[in-house]
């Protein structure tokens, strides 16, 4: 595994910029937590697009809670990092935040743990880059993200029994 | 609590088809993930209004794993009933299955937890009708429901607490 | 024509669910007659693919009268079915009502005849599967589908000699 | 009657013109019926708006018959024009033709009669302005304007008392 | 570059008429600009194919100053013409006027040049037809048009300097 | 002007993410000129919502000249900045770069300048914070961007005028 290529987390970050339209709201002017759902799924396949510089299929989101309420007119942040680089599969990170256009203050929305899996043009998965640690706080991270999906297995396996 | 309306099972179940077309994938052909997600937000959002008769939220969507991919062409179905009515949230749960249209083989795409909240104009927190159990299936549903309801609450907590 | 495959009505039933958008309306909140046409072609079109098992493009659509209006937030439920298989074609009824989500009324919006040609990938027309039926009410529809099929053949001479 | 304000066929004759991107097509390169029905509708109603001077819904869409297939990069052309004039309701028709961009070559693909009413912010029916004719083909075309009116009445009937 | 084929002026244009729906205002009920932009291209994109039957990517877009606010239910006309063809590109010129539909006033919204390039199946640059004209405008307005096209080459050598 | 409250640059930078998906391009696989124009407005926007803490709509985008092609599963970035306050208008600058996911190479595609104008919900021109220069590159910037309104200023006398 040593010749694998390296890449850090620093190379595939990625920030997006998105204002909550008519289109993404229900007739009371909420936003959808469908529309936000697919945001964090398209910030974390380009951050696992990035890192494996291969197409990716989404494997699993965890667990999502919206904290807070997003309305038309809000302007959404979107930071996406990657924690962990498996054989084939990536965790990825994406913090929502919502601004609210009139006042500049920041609310953290919700935090989403997105799996992603490298394959190739037949859909068979690839072996991705590893992920070359700067600090300890990305060490840490990448052992959380280890955990998590420990967890994720089994629960995987539970479904697919059922 | 005696006096509040009660509504069956039954009387909110949604039934959604859905073709995937190429605005619903990436470059190679694969759904996104994200489309998926938006899709089970929009079937358990259908089903909350319908035994709530009054608008929703999406307060949390428990972790979703794809057991299966989901291709250009193929039909998507989504079946949507409650599990359980909380004081002014609903667990919504969502089965997608996927069929080649060649060979109307169907497989289990995933299965979603989905907690949503009836609310007013104002977007305050509204009661929502009791679930009224037809057999023990639905009863025991329920019961899991609440333990699911717990773990949320709990991790609810945790994130604030960051 | 003894040995071609047959299907039931029953396999190839289409349920579809929509909930009326901003996007799906007009100014004034009233939705676009054209929106309920292009759900009512997607739902006739998967009831035509379940029953080819191959992909279909449409040929025509009787008349649609739109009986009552649907407005933004309502709740919209298709049903299809097929009613008789020709040679490459095939007649797909599709009734759309409207769900009040607010008291849970449901109105006929309108029914619709939509005709689906199965095709190979060049555009070719292929034969279809018989339609094998299980009572006399689906033996009346084909028929009714029979005679509707050649009021349209006339009306496309009529149209191709204008 | 003859206080009621008038307007020319001409003064809202409508012309719009389409190119068949992927999002209209399916995996085979066709484009969707429902797609075709959509552009219609939405011709037929920017002609009975211009007349009207007013919001309007969409009452019936008269059969439609595809007589040639269009296909990815096709550029769609509609013409649309108003036949008759009635109390609140009109009746709009349009023409769609398909242009393959290598050729130049253009061919009918429909010809569909719309009627649409026109309505206040309420909802209700609204008196349109009376149909100015300017020649023979223009009152020969109002003449079978209405009868094809009597028909959909009848049918409308027909329709409600299922 | 006598053997060249030729078209006219009149052979490519294209008329073209929308109208302004609530997914394409923001959430004061004003059109955004960048619906408009995308309109203009899509106009002059019609016209250059139409003009090279071939296909064709921007190459630029010259200033474009909005005029005239455009707001929800406001019915957009674009008029797309050819000014001049050069070796692989095309002039085009469109004009936007926003009709209020309550009074039918219209009012020129704006005016754009767009430059479009021919290309083959690999985006290489193809030649295109020699524009034929029928008068001295059209000659005077291909005379503008080539002195913009010096001053845009200059802008873009300027611009890949940087 | 003393006690108008002021803003930095920083304060209001935008970077957005986007990924290329077939709706985007034409049959070709190269994506629309008006795509991106669409994009760098909503770019734009969002600077000038955050500078203005208002509404905004588009008053002019400067000569666009597209340096590289975008194709199909390309990522997309953009960074907007505000170059200059003036009195209810902002000049900002979004600059949108095309990555190819196999290698992460990284081009310019192009650099925009774009003017918002503040506004109530009326639609009147309201007055925007000043911007506050941290260096001289930032009070170069406002030099070149207020040269640059001289222009827009007197080509939109003359469009005026036409």
């Amino acid at each position: 595994m040593a010749s694998r290529p390296t890449r850090t987390v620093g190379e595939s970050l990625v920030q997006m910029t998105e204002i909550v339209l008519p289109e993404d709201t229900n007739p009371r002017g909420a936003v959808f937590g469908g529309r936000v759902l697919a945001l964090i799924d398209k910030c974390a396949a380009v951050v696992a697009i990035r890192h494996a510089r291969q197409q990716v299929v989404t494997a699993a989101m965890d667990s999502v809670v919206f904290l807070t309420k997003v309305r038309l007119g809000d302007i959404l942040l979107l930071h996406g990092r990657i924690n962990s680089a498996f054989d084939s599969s990536m965790e990825l990170e994406v913090e929502v935040r919502s601004e609210d256009p009139g006042t500049g203050t920041r609310k953290l929305t919700t935090t989403a743990f997105v799996t992603m899996v490298a394959v190739d043009e037949m859909g068979r998965p690839q072996r991705v880059p590893d992920l070359q640690f700067v600090d300890d706080e990305e060490r840490e991270r990448a052992e959380r993200a280890a955990k998590r999906r420990l967890h994720r297995l089994r629960a995987r396996s539970a479904s697919l029994g059922r």
